[in-house]
């Protein structure tokens, strides 16, 4: 890992939870009972201690959609070719996936980042960054997923990106993803990082049947077994069975909390990312917004690692972002709420006898 | 009840099972694996049969927020006193109240009617109604909580507002309400219509405390003993517990439902409507999206009783319609993907193999 990038990680503090204090005491002046607006409250509260401002802004919001192959394939671990990749990039650029209509509903800009899509692309459009390290990840049965330096440049990727991203003003930032087989390296993490049975971490991603959930399954089996990932060590599990927009998310996330930039996480994959940032800091966990349960074997697990409660349980399993965008609605209407009601005072409403 | 009303209560239909099969075929060629958006899918492909098209619009959006005052308030069931409706009336106006905020972010149009505020408005503003019927309802632990005719006024204004959204090109209404001891009325039309003790279906409200809750289960005891509604006439119970802005909004439910519109119901006491409103015709409930379950006690047994599974539980009970417009936001979301996602087919991406 580079060193910027270390330091960094190693100066991101916790939020100071005198600000989440200030914000429950503002919260107990606009003109609803106490504590009405439940879960609401509590993400305004602390996106003021994220911000450190009692007047949160949530105004440019942005998703970021990292794509890249997956060795692992060669396995046969998913019901979709490989190829599909590189299909839903063009797809993102095109407006046509489920993410391109969410981040719209969610007025986030979506970006959409190569660091490792076999396959070449047109560049030139707007919401498209050509960073290609390689053309995949490796088959982590075999070895690493990546070597030191390919995960160092995906870190640095999204890191640089989360650091651009504030200085653009963005304040909220929507994790998503592209990868056939990166269920499997999400399992691989889920079960090095928490010590679980790979049956445990193991689901069936985009819709695997019996057979290949089967193969998945030990396949995760082999990932760890071959590679033996240090659980205590966010990196080594990171560079050993994860990918390379895994990576890219994990410096994204770093990158976010040190800029002191609100972050929410989206289904299993982005998670896995998360969980490896919050592994390598635990303070990253108060900038973490839990956008939603995927019904994808592991995520809970992952969530619980991570200390957030998810916003939704609405039986997503897409990825992309989607759960990130949803969720993002939620977090702008949570804020609006806190900033533009009215107190009891300036209403002239009586409070309680 | 008035003679059109009655007749059109009686025409509303079932959604055709055969248009949720169409937009599932649907569903299945757009560039997802199979089901992946989860309840998304789901509320699209309803929407989908309840406007009868494959092309279903959400663009008109509003969210209606009656109000009246309760003499029920007489036997102190509320924290708060009774003139904070009308406060709360003049704070919508202004736009300092969390649905003011809310509506915003949902992109609706928000409208409050007064039906029945103790309490004048200076009229004039675009967005209020003056629709008072009477000073409010009578204390219901003495009889009847409406007249009759008070109660076929109240169901009439909300029907009438719900053919003139239609006309307008409305496709989707959240439902409001604000009414200080209007908990205690839906706890009342929940123990009658449901058949259930008073304590199973009675809660904190705005926040009562242990004494004013036990106040608040006996008030909901006697108004069963004295005005033995019969829980086999949603109109009876309606009548004789509920509040005017109750009957308000069960009029617009039935008027939405015979006009094809989407209903989203809010917390404790507009499902209580809705509850009434499937009651009084069971195909109803395909008309409506439960927009979350409210920590109020008796509010899972209400959405039971509508078949409806709520969006979100994060712990709200504000009322308001905040719950149905933060839910719209999902309803527009899961519409935007289903209008605007390509086909594997159109964005040439590899299915299944």
């Amino acid at each position: 890992m580079d060193c910027e990038l270390k330091q960094t990680l190693e100066c991101i503090k916790s939020v100071d939870p005198e600000w989440i204090a200030r914000a429950e005491r503002r919260q107990l002046e606009l003109t609803k009972p106490p504590r009405s607006l439940g879960v609401l409250e509590e993400i305004a509260n602390r996106l003021c201690a994220i911000q450190e401002t009692l007047a949160p802004i949530v105004e440019q919001r942005e998703i970021y959609v990292f794509a890249a192959s997956h060795g692992v394939c060669e396995e046969n671990v998913s019901p979709y070719p490989s190829a599909v990749t590189a299909q839903m990039v063009l797809n993102f650029l095109d407006g046509g996936a489920a993410i391109n209509a969410l981040a719209k509903v969610a007025g986030a800009k979506l970006t959409v980042i190569d660091v490792g899509v076999d396959g070449e692309f047109a560049g030139g459009a707007e919401n498209f960054v050509q960073a290609k390290i390689t053309n995949g990840s490796k088959n982590f049965t075999r070895g690493a997923a990546m070597s030191e330096n390919e995960m160092t440049q995906a870190l640095r990727i999204g890191f640089d990106l989360a650091k651009k991203a504030r200085l653009k003003g963005t304040t909220i930032i929507g994790l998503g993803e592209m990868g056939i087989g990166n269920t499997t390296a999400a399992s691989a993490i889920a079960a090095a990082l928490l010590k679980l049975e790979p049956e445990a971490t193991t689901g069936r991603g985009t819709g695997a049947d019996d057979e290949i959930l089967q193969r998945k399954i030990e396949t995760v089996r082999r990932a760890i077994t071959i590679n033996q990932p240090d659980a205590d060590d966010a990196f080594d599990v990171l560079r050993k069975v994860g990918g390379l927009e895994i990576a890219a998310l994990v410096g994204l996330i770093i990158g976010a909390a040190a800029n002191r930039t609100a972050i929410i996480t989206d289904g299993f994959i982005a998670t896995a990312a998360t969980a490896l940032a919050v592994k390598a800091h635990p303070a990253i966990a108060d900038y973490i917004f839990a956008a939603h349960l995927s019904v994808e074997q592991g995520h809970a697990s992952l969530l619980e690692y991570i200390k957030q409660k998810p916003i939704f349980d609405l039986q997503m399993r897409l990825g992309e972002g989607t759960g990130a965008a949803l969720a993002m609605n939620v977090i702008v209407a949570a804020c609006a709420a806190f900033l533009e009601m009215a107190t009891f005072d300036s209403a002239a409403v009586s409070n309680r006898i």
